[in-house]
């Protein structure tokens, strides 16, 4: 047809070949998946996802972590705090990171994302790529941290739907992991997910 | 304050700590880039992307190819063709490779994206990492190629604002790379980006 007579005249068969994500894992050396941190705002997700990121990553595996500090201002700079920019913001982290599972990558989102409808959404489209971890540490201990100072806002009614305190925070009734992240020490949580990681033979054991 | 309070309450200190791209550019050997394909529909862009692809993961590097077929019905499904939707759906394609970057991947991008201003702008937000690669097959050479039956379509009117018969496309003035990509085989075009990647110190030679 059109394309054969094309490519006969120039002499030219241009084939597409693919390098597919077997492809990518083997030459990893590790499967691909998401990890999905969720937690209240100071329950420490963004800090075990960089700590677990980092011990993926001394072992050779290919990790990168998404959060608010790379996509806030970047890919989803154009979405605010309304319920509908909510969504299509766990929408879009969830897309990205099947791109980056496609890619060969152990990727570690660390997002609030409150409710159980957006983080289902996230699972349905990553499947069997989607764990799900719960950093569970109770809000008087968020609280208590006030890291960024924003509990204090959202009692003093300066941040409208605050999750916990003015908006719930739907926690997980299957998360594959749950760290006790307001009461131990951060490499006890890590090992923990290292642990689980190994256990489902997501990653081979760390190099002792 | 109330940080360290809580910390030592709970006898935690919870440090954040990166891998950064460069850690990840050691590790994987070479340095990340996005190679930015551009060209008309039926130029080759994405059949030329995915052969550069193979190459460079033959090498051992870590690649991921961005086109249409793994974005349109995905991240970027919620757009359809209006001029704006084009111009977010590259903004994001942008976003999306800068995240890739940053995991250390060498990243190809295959989109018509027919504006300079649009492509201007992904330079902009890439910086150094942008390496525009124009495929500068003819117009006549894709219609006549036609894999997709599209220009068939647009000439009868059946598909509005199509690049190169309703829609401008402006090509590059200072593209990085040239391809012919009408007019010579696949491995040679390959062969080209190679020699550029490697003369540009992005990756280093082939092992022979």
């Amino acid at each position: 047809m059109g394309k054969r007579e094309a490519s006969k005249s120039t002499n030219i068969v241009w084939h597409q070949s693919h390098v597919t994500r077997d492809m990518r894992e083997a030459q990893a050396g590790h499967r691909a998946a998401v990890l999905w941190f969720t937690g209240l705002s100071g329950s420490g997700k963004s800090t075990l996802a960089h700590a677990v990121e980092k011990r993926l990553h001394g072992m050779g595996a290919r990790t990168f972590v998404i959060d608010g500090d790379n996509v806030r201002h970047g890919l989803c700079g154009d979405l605010g705090f309304s319920d509908d920019d909510r969504v299509e913001n766990i929408r879009r982290v969830a897309e990205v990171a099947g791109l980056f599972v496609e890619a060969g990558v152990l990727t570690l989102t660390a997002f609030i994302s409150p409710f159980r409808r957006d983080r289902a959404q996230a699972r349905e489209l990553l499947g069997d790529d989607f764990i799900e971890i719960y950093c569970d540490t109770p809000l008087d201990v968020c609280e208590e941290r006030d890291v960024k100072g924003l509990y204090a806002k959202a009692r003093a009614g300066e941040i409208p739907a605050f999750t916990g305190i003015s908006s719930p925070y739907e926690a997980p009734e299957h998360a594959e992991i749950v760290v006790p992240t307001g009461s131990e020490p951060i490499e006890l949580s890590v090992d923990r997910v290292m642990a689980w990681l190994e256990a489902h033979q997501w990653i081979r054991g760390e190099k002792k």
